[in-house]
């Protein structure tokens, strides 16, 4: 069923002075049809492959990526360099040697630290959570290799990536600092695959890198059941990651000019680079796919009032280096809105703004253009996704079109992130909820702001 | 709904002599409770794990089923060893070196020939079919890598296996007797993980030993989008498998015994080795469950006309070599029919028999016997699982329970062939059909053959 969107537009530009007079969800609708998004998805996997922030791999993403953005058109496509350190993968190999010897699968965590080249053998402690290994004694820990496991499950907004995150996000420094020889968590993940999630993780203040490394869950399941047979279980674990030093990550970035340069920028993102295990099709050479196609179709409906900024970040996956250094770049510019496209590729079903209240009609537009296609108006506490966190946390605008995450932990951070996951028809969708989007807020007058720093209580 | 078996039962007593009044009926429905076969699928993956035909690792599998079945009161546990050759798993990894560089996950073939320890690198030739390559020259294959892609799809009865997996029986064979330097194949299954699907191949006569590995679909898809650029592909390969010579396998059988020592074997099977990948849940711990589970409870339901005898036999992956043993051990002993379970732990949905027309009473008991638990009665060309295959192939009648392949060609041969894919419920549904046929056959006066070999004309 379609609304009839053409009458809602005009009661709502009756109230704006000069609204470009686009046919936005004719845009949209044409975009239910989108191959653009396939093709950058489907190019950037294939012909670069796995991306990891700071290689040369993901040198030549960038490579690849300013000539996309200029053979569809866009002006001035470039990178913008910045220098980071870079953690690489090394071996990875562990199995129980007692009381049942077999092998399980593991993947280092970013950032882990090494074992010797023939690896260390020590009795495995395993917690049920993180807060239980938090609450044990150190004398119980130390000298042992711990094994944190989890209850995480399926949620369709990713909301217990949050909840069940930390034994990834602080067990490893938790452990270290209990004097633990080495960590193995059960990965952050959803499926039971024996494809390991791997992730970074930070080492906090005092906290001496162990090497820690992520189990699949079935390999997680397998420890759980040996451990509960009673015996002393020991394991051998080999991970031989290394710091190679400075190397050089950049943001690329081009543009859509906008009838008025004073209006303010709609910039929208994704991340370049993406974990080595897979080809980081969902994570996120789709989301970079869904924000040009989109973009693309706003330009070609004709010059939009508002300047619209693709930017495909990198180095987010180890710690959204990409998104500091566009912040620190570009803070002192005028930016109307912030999105960001970075949590699969499977269908939009809300979204949720952060906006002034004086916003409400552009809500209200949004939520018009946006519902036949199956997305429902949400709340006004968007937070926006990683690269533009530490933009939006300045006090800018942000509209999140939120995805479906109910697969998205199946395949997060692991080998199996590939193309064939990718959902074409849910791809088109999430181009056509982006084109509604950025025809709407680059040609709207209305200011969508100002807003504060978001607060979180 | 249940069928009024008691009646159906009682109606058929009345044409046999002296039939045991066991109540089948009530023997199944008991069976749906089943605990045990779980207990022994779990146990072996967990205490043992993969269990490589011929290594220390199967041998300790055959520790594990003796205690097991003398645990479970059946009469005396044994084993019959046999010699073989056994080749084992080295290092392997593959990458694109040109034009797009990125790494690749496979497997080695079961018999592959080994690259040197720093690999091979050669241009890629890829064929879509088996044929394709069959029907092309020598000289466009010589000195390069083989790559074969199939169309194999889901079939629930499992025959897209036969139909399709002829590029890993007979693909490095043809390869190799065309020169070419190794042959990488799209794994022959159905999912879309990053795991790829090993499986023994046989050199053929004048064939020279090649690398011969096993790409994961992903991998496979990704290489035809690669070749399908246009540009020539080049591939590192290092696979460093090798034979390590003859060492011991063996067969672990026991008994539940007969009232009537001349009414011949009811034989049940299953085996005990996998494959090196996974921990062999499904293929094939799941079937020792099965046929242990329910022969111990028609056991308890009192001593049965005939002995029924649990054969889990050793080292079928690599070549149903336990099969052959048996057969050429026993086939002088009376066997009155023979049954394997050897195709997952999903429910059994149809059976099959090989029996002499005679014996048309006796089957149309187990069709109603079966019925109620969703068992439909199919015809009579069973030809029996892989163990009882050489057995079955000198004249013995053949009972086959199907079970639902929708699921086992996505874990076949894989890492991911883990406890988590058995689903407690149709395991144990297996259970209730292999008791009430167990039940059936081992208690009716009559003769399930003669038969002859069976023909597949």
């Amino acid at each position: 069923m379609r609304l009839p969107v053409a009458l809602l537009a005009a009661t709502f530009l009756a109230s704006q002075a000069s609204a470009q007079s686009v046919d936005v969800a004719a845009l949209r609708d044409a975009a239910l049809k989108d191959e653009m998004a396939w093709d950058i998805t489907e190019g950037l996997t294939t012909e670069v492959g796995q991306r990891l922030a700071g290689t040369e791999a993901e040198a030549r993403a960038r490579t690849w990526a300013i000539a996309k953005l200029k053979a569809m058109g866009f002006s001035n496509p470039r990178i913008e360099p910045f220098d980071m350190p870079v953690w690489v993968r090394g071996e990875e190999t562990a199995e129980i040697v007692a009381p049942f010897p077999q092998k399980l699968v593991l993947a280092a965590l970013g950032n882990s630290g090494a074992t010797p080249a023939e690896g260390i053998t020590a009795e495995i402690i395993g917690f049920s959570s993180l807060s239980e290994l938090e609450a044990t004694d150190s004398a119980k820990v130390r000298g042992k290799i711990v094994f944190v496991d989890h209850a995480m499950g399926t949620t369709q907004d990713g909301s217990s990536y949050g909840a069940f995150g930390g034994a990834r996000r602080k067990g490893p420094s938790i452990a270290s600092k209990k004097g633990a020889l080495a960590i193995v968590i059960r990965s952050i993940g959803t499926d039971f695959h024996r494809n390991p999630h791997t992730g970074v993780q930070q080492w906090s203040d005092g906290a001496t890198p162990i090497p820690a490394a992520a189990l699949t869950l079935p390999d997680a399941e397998q420890l759980k059941r040996i451990l509960a047979r009673g015996k002393p279980v020991r394991m051998k674990l080999v991970l031989t990651p290394r710091n190679i030093g400075t190397r050089q990550s950049g943001n690329v970035m081009a543009e859509v000019p906008g009838r008025d340069p004073k209006a303010g920028i709609v910039l929208v993102g994704c991340h370049l680079d993406s974990w080595d295990l897979g080809t980081g099709a969902i994570d996120d050479a789709a989301g970079c796919g869904i924000v040009a196609a989109a973009a693309k179709r706003v330009m070609d409906a004709g010059k939009p009032l508002r300047t619209i900024r693709v930017v495909w970040f990198g180095a987010e996956e180890v710690g959204i280096l990409g998104g500091a250094a566009y912040r620190d770049a570009h803070k002192g510019e005028n930016h109307a809105v912030l999105a960001e496209s970075d949590f699969g590729a499977d269908r939009v079903y809300r979204f949720d703004t952060y906006v002034n209240q004086s916003a409400k009609p552009v809500v209200g537009r949004l939520a018009e253009v946006l519902a036949p296609i199956g997305i429902a108006k949400g709340n006004n506490e968007a937070r926006g996704g990683s690269d533009i966190g530490p933009l939006a946390a300045t006090g800018v605008p942000v509209i999140a079109l939120r995805q479906d995450g109910t697969r998205y932990f199946d395949l997060h951070h692991t080998p199996d992130d590939t193309l064939d996951k990718v959902d074409r028809s849910q791809l088109a969708q999430n181009v056509a909820a982006w084109t509604a989007m950025i025809a709407t807020v680059a040609n709207v007058e209305s200011e969508l702001g100002p807003v504060g720093p978001p607060r979180d209580d």
